[in-house]
């Protein structure tokens, strides 16, 4: 549901999923107007997407296992979870984390009654980064957990950048200071300030004749934005832009460090680190692993509103737990 | 059951766990010789066991909820956890990866015979380091998984050195090499041979005239122990050993880089680092939180063997789905 970004690269996972098809893309878009990368599937109008739904009853050959939603969580999977939770099983990126037991209950109302599957904020964080931080408190109680994000493209970031006057184009990128990371790997468990985390890089494409300082100025004391970080930025030509920064890569790190022993005399360090070339593709390829997940848990019985820490780590993996434990424990 | 390194490594943990009681330890030697940590916890021979056994129709007061089997893989653990499985849920952290599928199948047939949960192989590796390649894996099925251990010390390859004529103490370091985990950081799913992923370092005190050179030679050449990698052989006196050398820290790394794209032509690198001071206590704080899981799972009637694969993460947390949800996802 949904075929932009994510939606291309839920495409481009399944192809990677011999035990996955894809069945139909549904577009609230014109569907004559979406070209998508596999042959042989069709591109639907949402308006037709109860036809395919097993709780309104389609037909076995029509129906489809489970529903993932590629939309954006400012507006629309606060809308669409819920409807179609009601419809399929489904799958969502939701990655508002002040808002998640919000959409959480709404989801699970809506799932529970109709008896499906709904796991929502699948991704890396909320996602990988969120049930790393689980395993390592449960496992280190006594002790510190950090998340830093990047090197990497903060969509918001260049947005809130392309709406200031005199601006044709922007990209930031977010950057965890390499300082920062060493501390919290020494186990010191330092308390840092959110200008030592990170600091933001913004390359600019300006108008002619644009007041290069004026709009400097403007984004280093944007409120919420870039006013707590330090804050560099470049003006680049269009051409440069386009050359060199094109690509939407993401990562970051979550690492907790925590004491163990009767008087908490030993340190241990557990980090995990994420270097993604593509954002929405890896965001993607989690989706899909967790869609898995989801029909699994449907066909165990497991309805209602999920998430990645209520999902035994077996479900995600095509392998049986035969193979699991011969090739992987 | 135990109390070794393993055990009171279990007592420390349990102590950080404001929802857990220590209410026993077991013990094959004469219990009035183990002392434990625990004040008013008593310690019992293992021949009193079953009077705590809930299978056995132990009394509420006295049932055990999971019993923690803190024994070597070799040879205590292939017989007490399908003995123990039989009259408790129980947790072991058995680590001889080629007998799992076999060790798996016996406590199955145990526990599911008494209707008791076990949980095999809890620990790092297997465990933590498990469920990252499984996940990572899952979710990126196009690429290549490795694994490093160290900079640690090896229990059993330090035995064997302690084993040669003339050799008093010894201590044996595996060290990941450097340049192989940049080459697997690059994404370049380089392969690589044991010789290129790790060296060997060894600390030995030598009986006074020994003749270095043959236990040199001896050491470097050791089949399945030495002979496929590089090994450095230190003599230090017996003083330098006790002062440098009587720590058991360990760790390793767990790194996947996969494809993803159309074509493949975006790459990913997942990397989980453990750097620990002490590996048995690690493992001992594993073990506590997959008991935590394993009570619940219990509760939840999912009997017999299982692994970290089969347990949902929010089972491992003291907290509620509403917390995890609101402050980790």
């Amino acid at each position: 549901m949904g075929y932009g970004n994510l939606g291309r690269g839920v495409e481009c996972a399944i192809k990677q999923s011999p035990d996955m098809e894809l069945a139909a893309v549904f577009t609230r878009r014109n569907p004559d107007d979406v070209k998508i990368l596999t042959e042989s599937v069709k591109v639907h109008s949402v308006d037709d997407i109860e036809q395919f739904s097993p709780v309104a009853g389609a037909s076995p050959d029509k129906a489809i296992d489970v529903l993932i939603i590629c939309g954006g969580s400012a507006t629309d999977l606060p809308e669409q979870t819920p409807k179609y939770a009601s419809l399929f099983n489904v799958v969502d990126s939701f990655d508002t984390h002040a808002r998640i037991p919000e959409h959480f209950g709404n989801v699970d109302a809506a799932s529970r009654g109709a008896r499906t599957t709904a796991v929502i904020s699948a991704g890396w964080d909320p996602g990988m980064f969120s049930v790393t931080r689980l395993y390592s408190e449960s496992i280190l109680p006594v002790g510190s957990t950090y998340t830093f994000w990047g090197k990497g493209v903060s969509q918001g970031h260049s947005d809130a950048v392309r709406r200031i006057e005199g601006v044709v184009d922007a990209r930031q990128y977010t950057i965890p200071v390499e300082a920062a990371l060493d501390a919290v790997r020494s186990g010191s468990e330092p308390d840092l300030t959110t200008r030592q985390k990170h600091t933001r890089e913004v390359f600019v494409v300006a108008e002619e004749g644009a007041d290069k300082e004026r709009i400097t100025e403007e984004i280093v004391t944007m409120k919420n934005y870039f006013d707590e970080y330090d804050t560099t930025v470049h003006f680049i030509g269009a051409e440069e832009m386009a050359r060199d920064h094109s690509g939407i890569p993401h990562g970051g790190f979550v690492i907790r460090s925590g004491k163990t022993g009767w008087d908490e005399e030993n340190t241990h360090v557990v980090e995990y680190k994420l270097a993604l070339d593509s954002n929405p593709e890896f965001t993607s390829s989690v989706l899909v692993a967790i869609a898995r997940a989801t029909y699994r848990m449907s066909g165990a019985g497991m309805h209602g509103a999920k998430t990645i820490f209520d999902i035994p780590p077996a479900y995600l993996s095509p392998k049986s737990g035969e193979e699991l434990r011969a090739t992987m424990l």
